[in-house]
């Protein structure tokens, strides 16, 4: 086994994310010593209970203390304030970095109060499951997932030492512009979940159709958006108030073309519907051959009865 | 093992559905014969290829001639050309059941034609994949779903019977009446698969993120979308021209959600943002305690890397 990438890695925030680089850290013995906290106590306890990290701090300012890596894994909300706290006990020549699911707005909350001779590099792992909190976590969530950097200028020796950690964790490593991060994800992650928290709220409210109804035949179609409209509340609040802009761009082309089928389906337009469902189906083709799911079918019926150990 | 629930059953459509009756029939000795064809002579040649009824017939009439169980497994919008030319060639005393995803139009489409004499039992199983065609079917597609029965004033032991081979091939069986679930049906299957197929155009459509990006990023959301709108774009389009009153009804209660919450973020508006996913969390709660769905979490990361026979 090699030695650790980091000599001591500070884990602001306890949930998903952090989590899992804790255990992944672990698993590939890539940090000397993992610091964590969390501004809940029952989170901090609950984490020092199971052995999350090897130490639980207090204050977030306590636990950068000495660390040549710093994570902020809290919610884009909260990036600005958790940042003001810790710069001033932050270690010279520490990396930084964020896994936001939005860059441009981390970026404007905590780039300013990066002191100096800290190396600042945004970062966003594109994985996660419909579970959060300190519990959530497993060594193998980045496997195989990208994990987004933008350096932004920062110090190319230190964006490379962080990208080899990434890396470690089995993640694949590539860099983006933050404004066009943003874009990408308000397609493929941010407008997405939108759209399921609403049809499942639609489905809720529904009168003719009880919610035991909805739950009970939710096989086909409405599962997977329930699974979606499951993550993290606080987060995707924070997501969208963020990244405004590119998603309300994105819902906007969203309607338009929603709109367009449903004339197709008011007019009995087949013709329109079949072409459109056709090429959709190219896209899907595209996704299982670039190696982000599997051919394995698992819509419309039970998944695999699996524990996290073997599903990870 | 027990006796046959039938003594042959005619199979008119090769697709999963139909081959997924087709295996599990035989895995539980539930028909003495089965016999099945298809409008497309290459899914003929492949059924019979690899054996996947006991008999391939080149026409519709013949396949019907002498079954006591007869199952319409095509799209919705081809039942009633199909039905007209099987009218003549029914058995006296069999039963006739469909397997589509909507229930009024089919039972407008069929029922005219029905002989006296014969049973016609429509029902729907709540089941299926990504997949199409004679190849995608297998044994435990209908493991632990929903089959919903629509009797219509059909025969109560020729009812039995039917519910008696669904449950065999291990579906729970419910009853409703045709206009009830074609409401539910839009709400838990037509309108998310609708949504998905729009986001995934979307997505398409986008000049300033590339196809590429979209399918190197999907892992979070997007992805399930993709899933969801690869299936069948010939039954896709059927349903929503079949079902088009309770699909424009439930998609105008969609865009009305999607609108104020589209407001919420455009106004800053988090607290409402907060509450309404807050409150989506619950049912997906209640969909894992009615056992539709495991608890594991795959949503965001790569699947299991399965065999479909290891996966049924």
């Amino acid at each position: 086994m090699s030695a650790p990438i980091y000599n001591r890695v500070a884990l602001i925030g306890l949930g998903l994310i952090a989590g899992s680089m804790a255990h992944a850290m672990r698993a590939g013995n890539l940090a000397g010593e993992i610091v964590g906290t969390a501004r809940s106590a029952e989170t901090r306890a609950i984490a020092a209970e199971i052995g999350l990290v090897d130490r639980v701090t207090d204050t977030a300012a306590k636990a950068v203390q000495g660390a040549d890596l710093v994570v902020l894994a809290v919610p884009v909300g909260a990036m600005g304030p958790v940042m003001e706290e810790i710069a001033p006990h932050l270690a010279p020549g520490a990396t930084l970095t964020d896994v936001g699911s939005v860059k441009q707005a981390v970026i404007e909350a905590v780039a300013p109060h990066v002191p100096d001779g800290v190396h600042f590099v945004p970062s966003h792992p594109l994985a996660g499951t419909e579970y959060s909190g300190p519990r959530s976590g497993f060594a193998t969530l980045f496997r195989n997932r990208w994990w987004i950097l933008v350096p932004n200028g920062a110090d190319a020796a230190a964006t490379d030492r962080l990208a080899g950690l990434f890396r470690a964790m089995g993640a694949n490593v590539d860099e983006m512009e933050a404004d066009h991060h943003d874009l990408v994800l308000a397609v493929t992650s941010h407008t997405p979940h939108l759209i399921a928290y609403t049809m499942v709220g639609v489905a809720d409210d529904l009168r003719r159709v009880t919610d035991s109804e909805v739950i009970k035949y939710s096989a086909a179609g409405f599962r997977d958006f329930t699974r979606i409209a499951a993550s993290d509340p606080t987060m995707w609040r924070d997501v969208f108030l963020t990244n405004r802009e590119a998603t309300l761009e994105i819902l906007g082309r969203f309607t338009e073309e929603l709109f367009a089928l449903q004339r197709a389906i008011r007019t009995g337009d087949g013709a329109h519907l079949h072409e459109y469902f056709t090429h959709t189906r190219a896209i899907r083709r595209g996704i299982i051959e670039a190696g982000q799911d599997t051919e394995a079918p698992d819509f419309g019926r039970s998944a695999l009865s699996q524990g996290k150990d073997t599903a990870s």
